[in-house]
């Protein structure tokens, strides 16, 4: 069997959206003397999130004839599809909670999508986005369990190794996996010896449970504050490059990642939202040597953006 | 006489400073049809501002003899100062009002620099400096009005420039005119049609005032929100650079700054403080066609930023 994502395939996606997506820098802070984060801060993707780079990578492999896609999503991968597909000038259909907070649809329509609001079970989700994917023949873009958007999504760290050469630990969210399956597989080609550390949120510990039974495990619906982390197994596809390349999982609280998303506005001057701020909390916590640092998207809600900047909390404050 | 600063002068800055500074990189806003925003994120730059350019511009062409370096400063100019000073082995004395907020004085230490703690009065500090600069031997490092130093803040325009190509319009904050006055040049001669636009807080309109005077005028201490904006007139060899290259100067209100400071929190995912978030202001207000806006800086009070993230107001939240 081929392998679902490989060093490669992410070169080959990189060429492929190259003229697409900003190549985003590469931030570094100091928190301790022994401890270098090099940050990748995809909060200033377009679109606030490292999503677009695996849409544009599947749009862009797209056959000729295909009549448009069709994706699932109430989050990044919404606008990143929209967007992707505004831009190559195909058709797109978003399947979207009908309570999705109103900015997100906005932002998804004004890149001329389609929505279809659904109930808030993401199986129905699923469910209505094949059904539209089958009786309109749209090509379904999947969020993570593809192995044209793992591509893409690795393509942000293959930008992250070129600049800062090997690394002795490598950070990153685990959601569905397909970040984490991307971005791996460029890590230990480019940097063998690198640890690989996967974040999970304490209630969305998948991937953590899954590593240590040896197969698949799937949570109850996680309530972590951490939107984009709230995936309850790893993606079929992504399991066995997760399996392979990560040395283990660590998990973060809603309070580390409220602490990590005010390090980043003092510190980085960067806006995270809590998902992207995950792989942060724990480098700030363990962190030894160069570590790499995925800041995978910067979309808060305001509200929450106010509460983490009105409290003074922890030592990143004055 | 020679030219205060000239686009050669940029050049060559460029090249000396160029091991030693962040690329910042250009983050693209379309607040409307007929209007692009290309902003320089000098936010991100480190130490938080455009003004480690200047710093390592004047820094890496001292003679070298020279015991040590002298500035004063409550804010950016003193960070970066003490930042290029550590870098290059140099010895820094930074002169400080001994009512600095406690953690700029302690970035400044942490860097390694000697404080010398004054009282609030400007001109105090800059009496203090001088004495120390004629006692100790130590040089000088103005913080605008000096031609290495403005040579070092053009090369924010030159990168940007470069990544944009010609541009309809120009926006940068004007204080005392170092950061303006290194970029004027650049965009007049790398884009010679571009209309260059000085922005100041609308109590803090010395260069506006001068330039309808035609010659340099002085304004009552301001008490805007932009603390790196309060010089009270053009410095002697910015101006006639100012006078020859701005169009207009473009005023601001502190509810203007503080709204550009939400949109950047929003729409870009930067933290900007007010004075970096002037420019920004005004091309939201007023942009038409390709814009360069140059964000200046990141380093806001922890207290205005949660007033500013807590406060939903103007069409830019949700």
């Amino acid at each position: 069997m081929a392998a679902f994502v490989t060093l490669d395939a992410v070169r080959a996606a990189a060429e492929r959206i190259a003229p697409y997506v900003r190549r985003t820098p590469v931030l570094t802070a100091r928190p301790k003397d022994d401890c270098e984060l090099l940050c990748k801060a995809e909060s200033l993707q377009a679109t606030g999130a490292f999503k677009l780079r695996g849409a544009f990578s599947k749009l862009l492999a797209l056959p000729a004839d295909a009549p448009g896609v069709v994706a699932h999503s109430s989050g990044n991968h919404a606008q990143a599809v929209a967007r992707a597909a505004r831009v190559l000038g195909i058709r797109a259909v978003i399947v979207m909670p009908a309570d999705a907070p109103p900015p997100k649809r906005e932002r998804t329509e004004a890149d001329g999508a389609e929505i279809v609001a659904v109930g808030p079970d993401s199986d129905e989700r699923e469910r209505v986005a094949a059904t539209l994917a089958q009786g309109r023949g749209l090509v379904l873009v999947p969020p993570f369990d593809d192995p044209l958007v793992a591509a893409g999504q690795g393509t942000a760290a293959l930008e992250l190794l070129e600049e800062t050469g090997a690394l002795d630990r490598f950070y990153a969210p685990v959601s569905g996996g397909g970040l984490m399956a991307g971005c791996a597989v460029v890590v230990h080609g480019l940097s063998p010896a690198a640890e690989i550390v996967g974040v999970e949120p304490e209630d969305g510990n998948d991937t953590q449970l899954s590593l240590a039974a040896g197969e698949r495990r799937k949570v109850p619906p996680p309530r972590t504050i951490a939107d984009g982390l709230r995936v309850r197994t790893p993606g079929a596809g992504t399991w066995p490059v997760l399996k392979q390349h990560l040395a283990r999982v660590e998990l973060v609280s809603d309070r580390e990642l409220e602490d990590a998303m005010r390090y980043a506005l003092h510190e980085l001057h960067l806006v995270l939202e809590p998902s992207g701020a995950a792989s942060l909390a724990v480098a700030l916590r363990e962190g030894r040597g160069r570590c790499g640092v995925l800041l995978s998207g910067g979309n808060v809600d305001p509200t929450l953006l106010a509460a983490v900047a009105a409290r003074e909390r922890g030592r990143w404050t004055l």
